[in-house]
């Protein structure tokens, strides 16, 4: 049952991990991020780091992996939006 | 140590769910959502739902009503994209 939970989690990991690429993409080509919300980028930067220490904390690397990187790419979209508006 | 990471992960939870709602708010309002990625909408989605998946196997419930509630969310934020292109 652990193993299988693991599994689902890797899985949803890297789904909404690799979810941020063609955004991450998008709007590195378009420059345009005015659609955006600065709120959600805000919170979810800050929110994904408190998920991944929660992992941490529960040694679940799915977890960990999955907000380790999508942390990385949400502080891009942020940096982008903060510069492009 | 088990109780704070459940503390940990509810905040995590209520931070990473509510940052959607100033992006749910932006796009209802602005009607405009160009510059937000359909594949980003989509592989959240899904990935958000594997989560739930995950967090009620571990009966983590953290992990269950964010996802929970991110899931509705997300699917508003993706018939939004849709219609609004």
């Amino acid at each position: 049952m652990k193993i299988d939970a693991t599994l689902v989690g890797f899985i949803a990991g890297t789904i909404t991990t690799l979810a941020w690429l063609p955004q991450l993409i998008k709007s590195l080509k378009t420059k345009k991020t005015k659609d955006l919300s600065l709120g959600m980028l805000f919170f979810l930067s800050f929110g994904i780091v408190l998920w991944l220490i929660y992992g941490i904390m529960l040694k679940e690397l799915p977890i960990v992996l999955a907000n380790g990187i999508a942390s990385g790419m949400l502080f891009i979209m942020l940096y982008l939006k903060i510069r492009h508006g």
